[in-house]
């Protein structure tokens, strides 16, 4: 595809979308803070937008007289250093591709010397606590790309504005390897699988009942390099290890080895921010019954049916097979009572109410805690980023202003 | 002091006391499960036993048909194995003993052969959660030595009990030195300094409202050595140097770099906990809203005047200097007040009630939780176990009978 065509008065205007991931193999520190190159390897699942997803729109025209930003709908700083590193890459690279084209600017594409307006949104609360940034960043690269006409391999930009956005930017299953390069040119994210390969694969979200914000993803990433000794030998001495394993899993679709390493990674992750000092806590007391309830299930089945997994929050993202999904959910729905407060509690795809049996209930089940899980989302892995044809769904209008659009 | 004479219907009877001890480089992991050896050494503050104590009675009579025990007035099971060990190991050096000496038993000693009557209490309730069984094994091992006429270290013996009643075997500053002999001989406590060493140290137990029990730490250990790769590093690369610097700052008194180290070694162990498949938790919500406090009224002074630890649950030991106690009391009232339910809610050493400066509370207290915390606890170092020359406190009467005396 060809990039957009800047007629007299209307701009050019391009949108795309991407997706959430969820880290399995979790990515915790930098090596470099101005590159965002990371002290370990890590390994995601692309969630599917159906669910999950972010929405950008960017416009380049002549009547532009700055570069804007606008944030689900509100003006926003376009100055963040990081998002001007991503602005000005993308820029760099399309001039680099116009020169070595014709030495210049092309006729059938906008001047570089245009101004850019761009607008996102996500189709899920910020509040929800999900990690926005990495779709965020992802779907910017992925749409300035497309304005400008760059081509090629994006995820080493999308890396610089947030760490695991390069891994938002291919669909299914994406490692981002650490790389060796002064210069972070191969730190870049890589699909091991596509969405395609494991179509069972269910995810389960459980969104806690908000609590205050706690230490954010950036700050507490640097106090945990410079004080916990067990994140250093996790990075050097676990997690090359664990990259080797979890892809075989994957290849293998073995749900059971899948599973059990993606929560002792999880874990482990946790650990080492306990293990900052001032210690990091992002799982709460939701979280924890969450890991019991699990813990508790799979002992039940005397195997790993489902698998939790953690970021930054304490928001459990739970694995699954399709086959285990109605049963696992009655049991969330009787551990978790949604309060009757009129919110949908089961949101995503479809799933059939079912009643997990008296035996299992008695055996799983402990204290039902009403109210402490807000709503469950169920989604499934998913593609990478992908532009969005329909012009109704630009957040742009032609005057290149948000809100003007149907 | 030589041993009790048995006379002709009285039973010889001996009564002493022994303390419980906080770690402060933390002792988690067996490499031998039998012998109570430990992966890493590990060092504690023995408590003042005015505020926590085990008395322990044992007798020795020829009218005994059994050996019995007695648990806070109630029979109790004596085949516990490792009551078993500790009981064969100094009915054997006192065999050892007397053989030395005249090739069997003492006319002024009670016979081997005579059954025991064992008798222990605490003076605080065992739902408080305050590990009990470092005391209660390092009494009972004291008692029996003392009823037996054994001499010399028994901190090994004390060790085959509970691991960490070893180092309750002395008081002041103690390290557990792990040792590397096969059959334990050389993992053994020594005093690092007494308890008249560091006279204005406070410690602050703030017992938590009390949860479900946790995982007992036997399990918790067992689980944590095999399945940690945390563990391994911090007991192996981590825990020799700590140990160094924690003598080191306590020789020095050095209360900042003891604070710091307290906090981030339990930190540490949390973390490998957390680690540990299944994870175990023993920090709670409340746990951490004190862990907080401590760390905002560190940052209001400038410096670390509270250090906390946590041990196998969610009560938090607290240490400070005198000068601290009245301000930090005050801002603990003010961040957990208490539930009027009557009960006391200062307990021990008396401290002042002071009211902290409104400047402090604005800066350290965060939305105050009533009733997290059920009472505070103000004790300080103490000395290790001795004997009770009181007969009026001794466990069992002269019929070898609990409830019977006064």
């Amino acid at each position: 595809m060809s990039p957009p065509v800047a007629g007299e008065k209307r701009p050019a205007l391009v949108t795309c979308t991407a997706p959430v991931n969820i880290a399995v193999v979790k990515y915790w520190g930098k090596r470099d803070e101005k590159l965002i190159l990371p002290v370990n390897s890590s390994l995601s699942v692309t969630l599917h937008q159906d669910q999950l997803k972010t929405t950008t729109t960017a416009a380049l025209s002549r009547d532009f007289t700055e570069d804007r930003l606008w944030l689900n709908g509100e003006p926003a700083n376009i100055e963040q250093p990081r998002l001007q590193t991503c602005l000005r890459e993308i820029r760099r690279l399309a001039r680099k591709r116009r020169g070595e084209r014709n030495g210049g600017d092309e006729e059938d594409t906008p001047p570089l010397s245009y101004k850019v307006h761009i607008a996102s949104e996500n189709n899920f609360p910020t509040a929800a606590g999900l990690a926005s940034s990495a779709a965020g960043y992802a779907c910017l690269v992925y749409t300035l790309a497309r304005l400008y006409g760059v081509e090629g391999d994006l995820s080493e930009i999308a890396r610089q504005g947030s760490g695991s956005a390069c891994r938002s930017m291919f669909g299914g299953f994406v490692q981002w390897v650490m790389g060796s390069d002064a210069d972070g040119k191969d730190s870049v994210a890589q699909q091991v699988a596509p969405e395609t390969h494991w179509p069972e694969l269910r995810v389960l979200i459980l969104v806690v009942s908000a609590e205050k914000k706690a230490v954010g993803s950036t700050a507490g990433m640097q106090t945990s390099v410079k004080t916990s000794l067990l994140l250093k030998h996790r990075a050097e001495a676990v997690v090359p290890e664990r990259m080797a394993q979890m892809i075989q899993h994957i290849q293998q679709r073995d749900f059971e080895a899948f599973g059990q390493l993606t929560m002792k990674d999880s874990n482990q992750f946790h650990a080492t921010c306990l293990d900052t000092f001032p210690p990091i806590f992002y799982l709460n007391d939701t979280s924890k019954q969450v890991i019991a309830l699990v813990h508790r299930f799979n002992a039940h089945h005397g195997e790993t049916k489902v698998a939790y997994t953690f970021d930054a929050g304490p928001n459990a993202v739970l694995f699954l097979l399709d086959e285990t999904l109605e049963e696992f959910v009655g049991v969330v729905q009787h551990t978790f009572p949604p309060k009757s407060n009129g919110d949908q509690f089961l949101k995503g795809l479809p799933v059939k109410a079912a009643s997990p049996s008296e035996e299992l209930l008695a055996e799983v089940v402990r204290d039902p805690i009403p109210g402490a899980i807000r709503y469950l989302l169920i989604t499934k892995p998913g593609p990478g980023p992908s532009a969005v044809d329909d012009g109704s769904c630009h957040l742009l209008g032609e005057d290149g202003m948000p809100g003007s659009s149907s």
